[in-house]
């Protein structure tokens, strides 16, 4: 689509869509203004017919579109109203879910042995001779790959985890309650960096500090969260927007927050001197501490919004290391995937982009909260990984604000004059729009136990949200 | 000036300098582009000619101006590589000046009693009982109106202290090495917020406290510092800048970074538990804590730019609550004073712009570093203190390059695409453009003792400059 501006001697074009016009324009030596613009449903005439259904009608309430409108309005109060307290740490993951068994937990939608990633095989096998199951990495895959230990996903027990994400039984949990809406959710604990489970290492090393993390950690972790009586990771998730982090890549902020809310009662605490100084130079020494924390508070509040018939709002956004795969409110437990993109970021050095594994982890919950990708105008410095600028940083936060359905007042980004967060991803907006939400990731090899190799940004596939959207409209009777 | 347009039919003119002539465009329906400027010198016939005698030349490398350039380059040089640490903590400052006697070092230019504000006239006769030199408010007035009791400036002992800046023999100090330079400074303990002997109150909750900053605090800091073998006070400042603080009125990253070095060696110690609690408690809970830190930091750097022969450059700012006073790097242990202007800024319930006292403290050191004002581009959240955008957070930054000899590529600052704080204020530049440093700066009342009432930002008088410039001139034998 083009606009001719006749009333000046020079050609003057304003170009809607397609480039190769504007090309054509600017060969001729006139000036083409063009706009990024594509059809709603990336021109598929069906997909518009449904989204042009879905669309909300103020003279007609009972039309799916407006229902889709009320529904994810009332999904939006849920999200603002949440309240995420690590309330308590659970020694165990099987104290929690008694019924766990010998299965551990992963990543993204479930997944078979034979189609799971590198670093996702590295860490089963390493879970699996950490748990004691197999006493060596070769018996250990023998095992997972004859079944003999049961696979689930993280989401479905209300849990997440970076990166490979593996729950074992014998690992400590955090516990977090959504005081508001009386919920829980719960994630593993950071391991720090280097040769770390969650990218697929095995080795003794990693199964030992395994061990201090359930041994040392989690009890002292245990003791300092009672003794305060519960931390507000939403307070800290607040703060550390207004401090450089995005709350997903960047968690500086954060992790200092969070040492500063357990410093001194763990100080004081009767626990012997050895775990407590350990414990809080552990924290010290690593500025992702707190992604596990952000993640499990996104997956608390996201859990309050899920479930709200006929509602368009995506309630996680999950990766196995194959696919993106996608939940939506009112589309239930049903996964929407497709295969995920490889980041676009820095690589560090001696690595390159044809090392690094599709994009892995179920920390794109922070994503669905309005944290990470959609929160970039807070973090500058992640955008500079990639060569960008600041503007650009601002530019992706105004853009992601196109697919949300509201900002969130809790959530405040100093660089766009202290506005909120966009809030609540709305599949109709993206499908719409053509803008794919967009995430901050780590970059993990794809081989196990390599490690993460970079660090960047990556767009979620729209075929997730394309399906989702059929799906939506099928369960409203529109077609 | 104005320069007019004539190719097009309406009137379009820029006008250069005085509105006046902006106006009588715009009544007669033209159009106008007002650019501020004034003349070098404010219109100073004299101040110009010295000015322009005072201008470096690359073809007479022996003229004043180039011998003012490269002082100043020198000094730039050594403002950067400056490595302030935190070598120690002294029990008392007379143990760092024996000499010290029975004498209170205040912030500011040297001031007699009787034109001391109310806030430091407080802060003087709550040292006074403090130090146990009188036994009530009364006889410690009397004692120090008779001049029983000496004065001197804190810069006079490299040292400094925040808003009415008391430091007395009993007190103990941060001490801070410049590891590139060999020199040292010195300041005092925050003593957090509300009624504080900084604003002026004496009560005996002030002096209660003070004694708990002596024998509680003051001792576990120096346990903990030796502990860890120093604390690299620019490292925390640079990582500051990239976490919304600016490091004069807001401190809230860097107090958790100086938090997370201590808390683990502090955990793990020796001392007994309650002292350690109640230092990590009060740290976490005062995110200024790191305001005293962050002057010091910035005077053992300006200390090492200070006495280059032949330079412009700005070396310390103070203010004593009656004027703000400057010291530049070639003029010795001169001041050039003025009348402080009154901070505009955002008062606390209850209070207005006349309860404020003068802008007070020694904190505008943190200027002269190139942090506050003129990094007012990494803190946003300030400037939102006074009504203001991001975009004149930025602006701030912007404008005070311009009076500034270098940038600092060890304080990057986010908003401005990670480009270095502006770096070494060169008065000349100061004359030249009329740009008055711009601070950050907490509002005291101008009663003894009510404490703060407010934030905001003040220009310094544009006087001490002026005053500073022709003294160099005199000096350099041009006039």
């Amino acid at each position: 689509m083009s606009a001719v501006l006749l009333e000046q001697e020079k050609l003057s074009v304003v170009n809607v869509g397609v480039d190769m016009f504007a090309q054509s324009v600017r060969e001729a030596g006139g000036s083409v203004l063009q706009l990024d613009w594509q059809p709603p449903g990336n021109g598929d005439a069906e997909l518009a017919w449904l989204l042009a259904q879905l669309v909300g009608d103020a003279n007609d309430p009972d039309c799916a579109g407006s229902r889709v409108d009320r529904a994810n309005q009332l999904a939006v109060e849920r999200i603002v109203s949440s309240q995420p307290v690590l309330t308590d740490v659970a020694l165990h993951a099987r104290d929690v879910w008694p019924d766990m068994g010998r299965r551990l937990l992963h990543a993204g939608a479930p997944v078979a042995w034979r189609d799971m990633c590198g670093p996702m095989q590295g860490a089963m096998i390493g879970a699996t001779l950490y748990e004691g199951w197999a006493d060596s990495a070769a018996a250990a895959e023998v095992m997972l790959a004859r079944g003999d230990i049961g696979f689930a996903p993280n989401h479905d027990y209300d849990a997440v985890g970076p990166m490979a994400g593996i729950i074992s039984p014998s690992m400590p949990l955090f516990v977090v309650r959504n005081q508001a809406h009386g919920n829980s959710a719960y994630t593993n604990m950071s391991e720090g960096i280097g040769r770390v489970l969650r990218f697929g290492a095995n080795g003794p090393d990693v199964i030992e500090r395994l061990r201090w993390i359930e041994t040392v950690l989690a009890p002292t972790l245990k003791h300092a969260v009672h003794e305060v009586g519960g931390i507000d990771l939403k307070a800290i998730q607040a703060q550390a927007l207004l401090m450089g982090d995005e709350v997903h890549s960047r968690n500086a902020a954060a992790t200092l927050h969070f040492l500063a809310a357990i410093a001194a009662p763990l100080a004081a605490s009767v626990l012997p001197r050895d775990p407590v100084r350990e414990t809080l130079a552990f924290i010290a020494g690593n500025s992702q501490f707190f992604l596990n924390l952000s993640m499990v508070a996104s997956k608390a509040t996201m859990v309050a919004a899920h479930g709200i018939e006929d509602c368009s709002v995506v309630t996680a956004i999950a990766r196995n290391g194959g696919t993106t795969a996608i939940r939506v409110s009112g589309l239930g437990r049903r996964w929407f995937e497709a295969p995920s993109g490889n980041p676009r970021g820095l690589y560090f050095p001696g690595f390159k982009a044809s090392d690094g594994n599709p994009d892995l982890g179920d920390s794109a919950i922070c994503e669905t909260a309005g944290l990470g990708g959609f929160s970039l105008a807070a973090s500058p410095a992640l955008v500079q990984l990639v060569g960008g600028t600041v503007a650009e940083a601002i530019g992706y936060s105004r853009e992601l604000q196109q697919v949300a359905v509201a900002r969130n007042p809790a959530l405040s980004l100093p660089n766009l004059d202290f506005i909120g967060a966009p809030c609540g991803i709305d599949i109709r907006k993206v499908v719409d729009t053509g803008i794919q939400p967009l995430l901050t990731t780590g970059i993990a090899h794809k081989e196990a136990g390599v490690g993460q190799i970079g660090a960047g940004i990556v767009r979620t596939p729209l075929p997730c949200y394309t399906a989702a959207l059929r799906a939506l409209a099928t369960q409203l009777g529109v077609d």
